[in-house]
């Protein structure tokens, strides 16, 4: 079948106004189309699949009831946004998405105006979409501005923010709660279509909203204290007290749980709370992986499954033999637990993603899951940490940023002993901006008490991990990168490194190299290079960022008058910078080239991709050698 | 009156086990005088008054049904342990409370074995204290662990992180929601009694927990689902479809709310729910301030009311014409939102604190007070920016670390076009090291897109702000110190300074002085001691972080061999070390000593005691000067 043939609605499709234009019969064809639309592309070029799937009904119906772009569709994380990326102008474009240059991975108002806020880190949606609304209110402007939030975005602390505030002020903002996790029976679903038709009757919410008026005027609810029931604390109290819904506690009106695969329900739904005033709440419930078995079955494997083969399910992986990073984490993290009782893992909703399932299958009540809470993840660490137990905490490099403060309050000031494994650091790839792991070097340099490694390779991963839970350590901050390691025979004994100290790689006269952690591995076949063209380059792994190894620096700074210092990180503040200060403070002058990720937000593509355009390419580094 | 007489009971308890000699009907006498000894105190030595207050029964009670330091308390934010830290050893050092080298200002394990946890910042209670009970579970300890949480802090994403994982794993934590802002009607309370009885009968509770065994067993709730049920997400379903209390939803007993201010009811039921298995909240309701009036009736003022006489009620407020810099930041913030329609303030929680009250007082629907939750306040800001609007968001320094992956992810990301002003930056003197402003100069050297400027005066903090909300400025960071300033004739015309142009306030020939901020000023007397000694400084205000003027720091790095820096803030990835990297990178290589805050928290005192403990007084300033 040719594509004209496979999508002869879809292709009529270049924006929501060509979508407007069909009937309502026609959206159940389309929805069809669009999903195995997404099914053909990602099974060739990889992606978010199993989120995607399960909005497609709710994308199409809220184009097609809103008026988008004026009004305005605020996704959370985006993982669920592709459909909604093809149905706004990015249909031809989107074999191109999350290639180097191509469609960008989450929503972004850099990228199409349909894009009406960054998409990248869970849990923002509501605070952003609510910021949009109350412009809006402000400028009496008529837009209407909706929030798709997951029930996974729920947990995170900044989600529960946003909906604390939603009716603080006036504003007329929409939350669509996807939730597709828990199944409802059949029952309760029963019962909540009576509750749909009540609540949405628009004769019932105008008279509603008449009594309130009523009650004020009458002196029964006097102002201040009818602006101050919408604050969250009293609409929690209120719950309390009248035991109410906990979205109706927060004084925003409640409609569902309806099923978000059906695209006529949804229409007629949106239909009727679109023009509601006050903000409201739509919560659906969707299938993750909806329409295609193999992700319904496996919704985890099914998150980004890589290339696969449309029709049989079939997943294509490569099988050699070296293992990711995140393995050998989790491999190891669970021969220290077998070691050592008093070890826990804790992952704020990334027991897959970071390989601490691995743990978790050998002894379950040993890990702790606490959901999207990277602030939680670090806090409660801590306190088990003062509690006697020895916790690894794991987190994805950029979403340590959500945890910034309990790392400095709850562990640093506190000296507590805890591990913190930041995965994905460093340049991450396809995800793009949000996701580098970009800013950590830096942003955890200032923080005293904390000690910051980042492993040559596995063999040195699983020595720093080992060394970080010995007694007494203190805080204890590992970094390493995404994707595959360079080792086979990874499996090493487990031994201690002396805290602070670097180790010389290789030694020469010329120029030294300082480089931190697996990037240093890459760099290290440009020294031969460099011997090539009479440059003697000296190879130190400064492994510790703090404490800085002095005498190795001192060392370095008797003997070289030129330094090119290379890190998988941002230049500023960062590795070199630390390389810097240090030759600074002790009288040194050497020259120092300082190749990282430079003070702008790198895009998606291939890491090797980003290398290049961030000059932190060999062939960059070479020339940097040769010439300074 | 002598303090032997005025305190009889007080004067024999220095621990909790002397307190749990008394018997229970000397508890209120002891209340009595626990309240009447802070009164005293605080009237000659400030701290926070009406918190300590409101939580004296609840103190008393406490120590008296557990077992102290056996069983752990931890307190949220810590206004309110001073009670506390009277009955914890540390009654006879009392009047040294908040002084340099005294008590410490909030609860510390460093001070004292009897503070579990440290409490600086709102919201971290549940999630530390969840994770010394669980530790304790893990390690079948039967210590008793206790949150005292205040309803405030319960807007934090961070408590609600906490709160949903309560239930998820074996624990027996008890949270005590300390609510002192609501009144409760009579009816209500009453009706609550009526729960409270039925909740806490452990016949009752006996059953419950049996009545889950049961169904486990006998197939109606699989292990699985009996799991996940405990998740929060689930909690907050199973709250939707049957309209439970939200704590209730959550899996956590719920038992209140009840007076607060009655030590013999606290003990009762203390006692019952002490040893009942799982966590559970209790709920009471107290009075800000408790027993003094004045503070009873505004507890704003009275949160931290400086010196005052105990008998009148009469606060002591010096009375010079310099105002605060958190003042010239909201009359400047009037004049401009006068001038331009499109202007916002948003606050989390401290609309007082940082004097945004001014603008409220003028304009009540452009002041957004969001509660505790400075990630929220920021991407709700950066909402509004993308909504047409112009945010004023301002944030204390430290607080600001909770907002870090918001600035980054939702405002510096997309260039929104907002102001994010850094009140409390640098040493913030008596509230210490969870509160000095250190670490935002170095945490956000390294985020792109943003301008960081930090104003030398209060004529410079105006045309800062006038020049940030200006068409198209981007994200735009304005950090400024506690306290006064230096000018009474503050209020000069509005103009705009050229973003990134620092400024020579003096020519000189044989040191370069390079400072940021006001403490620029601080040292500028300096200079004239400096050439009485023949030292010939010029001195240059940077003003901008971000972006550098590269003009200003050729020509010094063209014409000075050697250098100072002085900054209020971490030396390590500061305002130094930029200059550092700056000077690096363009091969000019002067000498460079670099002053601010050292890599270590610092403690409590007065700003002038912690800069002379930081090596950042006039006179090393000077030492510094002559000798590099």
């Amino acid at each position: 079948m040719t594509k004209e043939n496979k999508f002869p609605l879809l292709n009529t499709i270049d924006s929501p106004s060509d979508l407007r234009k069909l009937s309502e019969n026609e959206l159940p064809q389309l929805c069809s189309e669009l999903r195995e639309f997404i099914i053909d592309s990602l099974s060739q070029n990889p992606g978010h699949f199993a989120s995607s799937l399960c909005s497609i009904e709710l994308t199409v119906a809220l184009h097609y009831v809103f008026d988008t772009p004026h009004d305005k569709i605020v996704w959370d994380v985006g993982h669920q946004a592709y459909g909604h990326k093809i149905l706004t102008e990015r249909r031809k474009r989107f074999h191109t998405n999350r290639k180097f240059g191509g469609i960008k991975p989450f929503p972004s108002p850099d990228e199409s105006k349909y894009d009406a806020f960054v998409a990248g880190h869970a849990s923002n949606s509501i605070s952003a979409a609510l910021g949009i609304s109350v412009a809006a209110e402000m400028q009496n402007s008529n837009e209407h501005v909706v929030a798709v939030i997951g029930d996974g975005s729920m947990s995170g602390g900044l989600a529960f923010e946003g909906l604390n505030n939603v009716s603080s002020t006036p504003n007329n903002l929409l939350v669509i709660l996807n939730d597709n996790n828990m199944s409802i029976d059949k029952s309760v679903g029963g019962m909540s279509q009576l509750l749909i038709s009540m609540h949405s009757s628009k004769l019932y919410n105008k008279i509603r909203h008449k009594i309130a008026v009523w009650f004020t005027k009458l002196g029964i609810l006097n102002r201040e204290r009818a602006n101050s029931l919408t604050r969250f604390n009293n609409g929690l109290k209120a719950m309390l007290y009248k035991q109410q819904n906990i979205f109706e506690g927060m004084c925003t009106r409640y409609f569902g749980p309806i099923d978000g695969h059906d695209v006529l329900e949804l229409v007629r739904l949106l239909r009727l709370v679109k023009d509601m005033k006050g903000p409201k709440m739509v919560h659906i419930h969707t299938t993750k992986g909806k329409g295609y078995a193999p992700a319904e079955q496996n919704a985890t494997v099914w998150h980004q499954p890589g290339l696969f083969d449309p029709e049989s399910g079939e997943r294509i992986v490569s099988n050699d033999n070296i293992p990711r990073f995140q393995d050998v984490f989790g491999e190891t993290l669970l021969e220290l637990a077998r070691a050592n009782d008093k070890i826990v893992g804790i992952t704020p909703a990334m027991p897959t993603g970071c390989s601490m399932n691995i743990l978790g299958k050998e002894f379950p009540k040993r890990v702790f899951d606490v959901g999207i809470a990277e602030g939680h993840a670090v806090t409660f660490s801590a306190g088990l940490a003062k509690g006697g137990i020895m916790p690894f905490c794991n987190i994805y490099s950029s979403f340590m940023q959500r945890g910034y403060d309990n790392l400095i309050h709850d562990a640093a000031l506190q000296r507590v002993n805890m591990v913190l494994c930041l995965d994905r650091a460093g340049i991450v790839g396809e995800d793009g901006p949000t996701h580098h792991g970009a800013f950590d070097l830096a942003y955890l340099r200032p923080i005293p008490n904390i000690t910051i490694a980042s492993p040559y390779d596995e063999h040195e991963l699983r020595r720093l991990m080992y060394t970080a839970q010995l007694p007494d350590m203190g805080t204890f901050v590992i970094r390493y990168p995404r994707g595959k390691g360079m080792l086979t025979d990874w499996r090493c004994r487990l031994e201690a490194v002396e805290v602070g100290k670097g180790r010389v790689l290789r030694e020469g006269n010329d120029v030294a190299l300082i480089t931190i952690g697996p990037i240093g591995k890459q760099v290290a076949t440009v020294i031969d290079e460099a011997a090539q063209k009479g440059v003697s380059v000296a190879h130190y792994d400064l492994r510790f960022l703090k404490p800085l190894d002095s005498e190795m620096l001192h060392a370095i700074g008797k003997k070289f008058s030129r330094i090119v210092t290379v890190e998988d990180g941002v230049i500023t503040g960062g590795m070199g910078a630390a390389v810097n200060e240090f030759m600074s403070q002790h009288g040194y002058k050497p020259q120092i080239r300082c190749i990282g990720i430079p003070d702008r937000f790198v895009e998606h593509g291939t890491t090797q991709e980003l290398y290049r355009s961030c000059g932190m390419d060999n062939e960059t580094i070479l020339e940097t050698i040769l010439n300074i």
